[in-house]
């Protein structure tokens, strides 16, 4: 009586729908109770094989990226995970051996995260793999960090590292790069793990929330993402390039060819946050960042204007980038 | 500065996204402040093209289909639509006259159900169209109506009429059965426009809610949804096919072609709601329904037991349907 889409739910997907609202996957949706007094915060990003993942990346590996690119997006808004729905589509060929271990990596995270499956579709198509999230998040009324806050004199912070993901996929594709970047063996898998991989600031949500005017997920290249938030604020900045922080595998290439400097500051899938914050917090947020050992830099300050905002190099010479936005479209 | 993608958000998409919480698509994230004492019911349901809808289907009618299925599920959970994120994958070949009609479907039926638009994500495929949208919808905690919760003796009732959709979609692709059928040209519209456009029973929805111990929507086939309903409440029932409501249409068609039984009780995309009402209720459902305008029948009643369903036909025989739970996948 069963079909084979109730069979492979039953299978694979039962096993991560542990919510109460789930309700096994049994039903034709799921039911949350949100917290009193809180705001829901919902985002969507889909995965699609061969775009935003290589054709051959491991299932797990897909898992896992689907999730924390929905993950990183409430991060940036202050939110706390709560639970997600999945829409997946899969091509015939992929058989239970990829489930399997596709879930085995979405449990994974689903149980690091706090984010728990609460529903989802499952559909064969003869097209690539797409791995559809929808990821709903928590926090109190009213207190969501948008892009739209930055005011002229705020800090530009930013976590973590620039550019690491983008020359991972040039990496990847290229694995003899790494000789010309003259990098060596666990700076390369340094930025390869960057690309497959997102680390999405989970954990520093709760700081964004409290501080931060403004901030936005870095994914489609740190100088398009700045350039959206301050574009929405209504305000500009100048950004001094060699204040954006970079890894030590990062640095070498960049020097090592200095074209880099496009895919570097261009490139994305970083899964940072860049946030601004008054003068008067941002003491505070370094502080907290450096208990949460999470890097924070400040590149720079918000100022008054509509105009784009200026990226100089070390000469201060102004800088333009061709991909100001890195787009998969 | 814009990317293709961001333009296309602007130009199409951002018309639909009224919703103060979507901050008009300029953010990582929507925001949803859910009403006091209220749990909020999530639901996600793809479409794909040449699956789904038909390859060649028109734009606003894939639209309104991708959203109406989700509807759908949110009236048979008993909860009133409030918001939705659509994940769209765009084959590369659909341009901006195909996007102009997909969106102005979408918006149509968007203001039709009050469900407005809250966020997505957008990506160019090589594969087959995807519209993947996640509805949310509310209602007053604890009020859920679950597949789970049919007890002996509550009776069986089902909205509208079966099997429509799935002779529609046999007429789509062979449209000389019309003859063979013996139905005339508005019937044959009929069974078409019910398999291109469903009719989500969402002013339904609070009835549902109000009196029925359980409830599942018909999408993928009367006696396989049935089935599915009973056996999550750990009951069974018989039910005689007769007493099972069908159109004009339908009922010439199985009476020219007995083999249609299987293609009307087993096929899908009815988006009906069958669901069970305790007999104390029955004739206050009866009446709500009158009163709307909403077709109601009684098909039969719960009882003990933990096997499947008998589905009888006109002599009291017992018929058996070898894909009881019509599936794409």
């Amino acid at each position: 009586m069963e079909s084979a889409e109730d069979k492979l739910i039953a299978n694979f997907f039962r096993p991560l729908a542990t919510h109460p609202g789930a309700l096994s996957l049994t039903d034709d949706a799921a039911f949350f109770t949100p917290p009193d007094g809180h705001d829901l915060i919902l985002t969507t990003d889909a995965i699609v094989g061969g775009i935003h993942v290589l054709a051959d990346e491991l299932p797990d590996m897909i898992a896992r990226k689907a999730l924390r690119v929905n993950l990183s997006d409430l991060a940036a808004k202050g939110a706390k995970p709560a639970v997600f729905l999945m829409s997946i589509a899969l091509p015939r060929n992929l058989g239970e051996g990829w489930l399997s271990s596709f879930c085995r990596g979405l449990k994974e995270d689903s149980e690091a995260y706090h984010c728990q499956l609460a529903g989802g579709d499952t559909d064969r198509v003869p097209g690539p793999l797409m791995v559809t999230i929808f990821a709903l998040g928590t926090l109190p009324r009213g207190s969501m960090v948008k892009r739209h806050g930055a005011q002229p004199g705020d800090h530009i912070l930013v976590t973590g590292t620039i550019g690491d993901a983008a020359l991972g996929l040039q990496l990847r594709r290229a694995p003899g790069l790494a000789e010309r970047w003259k990098i060596d063996a666990s700076e390369r898998d340094h930025l390869l793990s960057r690309y497959r991989l997102p680390q999405p600031r989970v954990a520093f949500a709760e700081t964004i929330r409290t501080y931060a005017s403004a901030a936005i997920d870095v994914s489609d290249g740190f100088a398009g993402d700045l350039s959206k938030l301050l574009r929405v604020s209504g305000v500009t900045a100048q950004v001094a390039l060699e204040a954006v922080p970079l890894s030590d595998a990062a640095r070498k290439a960049l020097a090592a060819d200095h074209t880099l400097r496009e895919t570097i500051y261009g490139g994305g899938d970083d899964y940072e946050i860049i946030l601004t914050v008054p003068p008067a917090r941002l003491e505070s947020v370094l502080a907290v960042g450096k208990l949460a050992h999470v890097a924070i830099r400040d590149v720079g300050r918000v100022s008054k204007g509509h105009q784009p905002p200026r990226f100089l190099d070390s000469s201060g010479t102004a800088v333009t980038f061709s991909h100001s936005s890195f787009s998969h479209f």
